[in-house]
């Protein structure tokens, strides 16, 4: 392994602006930014096209898609055409966006770049005051992950720890946004629409576009978002 | 969710003689078996061929493989062309045959698709006798993987619990075998070796041919292998 003067870290990134501003916090903290991101056959691939425009913006190491046909497996709104994405607002209960053990499947996506990297801490932009009806999302689950991630590798046997960082878990959008404009985040590349079109033009209507729009409202910042 | 007369499983299959001899298990537990290949990059691809053919032997519901290009991250004498396959002998410590994350990430794919299929049982065949040296064989790694499942979907959060089953994991070669010829697998379909040519024959040399070809002398039977 290579052993750089800053610490690698493995960012996972979807294009968003969650995950944007986890990889400018992550930056920020120090670490040499290796930034992954997973194309699960999910409806917003424009989001993927984000990731590689933000990766470079924001100083990243290295960025990699990791292709994987979850959408073989149905019962998301995200993979699954048949299936409408939501509108009319946020709905109690599990969302119908809700795709079945994806930060489960990212995460151990992000734990085996790490582990050939050498890397021992893992950024992901989960948020458990958005999507709180999401089971992935919650502290509960991160800190479960992180103790199996702890006996699951190479670098486990080896006494080494791996780190799972949550930085914007608790956060509202509107200090995400925060922190993100704070670190130079440019959002106008980010892309959070579930229905964004080919050129990363958001829907405006869906539950992403929605929470989105009143971060920046409440963060009292003008939306740099690209509508349709 | 269907609710059909048997309860689902998933049932991880490699196309190797330990994930053959788990899905026949399962199915002699009354379980319909839903068989999951993943194909990683892995050097064996005569292991997902056998896959199809075991899964429709064994009576599985269905069979589907998942593509992922862990190739990419490196790592692994597996996945990576430059790494040689060791033929001397099982060696102390992890092997380089060991792949990183694999294990997490299988079981991970697993949740998804039993969380679409309604399915509560994910079956895998890690043996932590022959692969003493892979972090994610072990009995610890299974558990904490299972208390994270727990809290990782939809179905955690209505209260239905997950179990991770590994019938195999403290068997010797021998016993496997025993077991799966019992309930009538045919071990000349599956394929074990690390480098088995294009025809599924098996190189006779490597760690995984070497494992396998002491499980039928032990249990006292014939080897059924094609050898090339």
């Amino acid at each position: 392994m290579a052993s750089p003067a800053a610490p690698s870290a493995v960012v996972l990134l979807s294009g968003g602006l969650d995950s944007a501003t986890v990889l400018a916090i992550a930056r920020n903290q120090g670490f040499t930014c290796h930034a992954l991101s997973v194309d699960y056959g999910q409806r917003h691939v424009a989001e993927l096209a984000a990731a590689a425009v933000i990766s470079q913006a924001l100083g990243a190491a290295g960025h990699r898609t990791v292709r994987l046909d979850l959408a073989q497996f149905g019962g998301s709104a995200l993979t699954d055409r048949s299936i409408a994405v939501p509108v009319g607002g946020v709905q109690p209960g599990i969302p119908v966006t809700y795709v079945p053990a994806r930060n489960t499947i990212m995460l151990s996506l992000a734990m085996a770049w790490a582990e050939t990297l050498g890397a021992r801490d893992i950024f992901i932009g989960v948020n458990a005051v958005d999507y709180s009806g999401y089971p992935d999302c919650r502290p509960e689950f991160i800190e479960a992950f992180e103790a199996m991630a702890n006996l699951a590798t190479r670098a486990a046997i080896e006494g080494a720890r791996t780190a799972i960082h949550t930085p914007v878990i608790d956060l509202a959008k509107a200090d995400i946004v925060r922190r993100g404009l704070l670190l130079g985040v440019d959002y106008a590349i980010t892309v959070s629409c579930y229905q964004a079109d080919e050129d990363g033009r958001a829907c405006g209507e869906c539950d992403a576009c929605r929470l989105r729009r009143a971060g920046f409202v409440d963060a009292g910042v003008a939306d740099p978002t690209r509508y349709r």
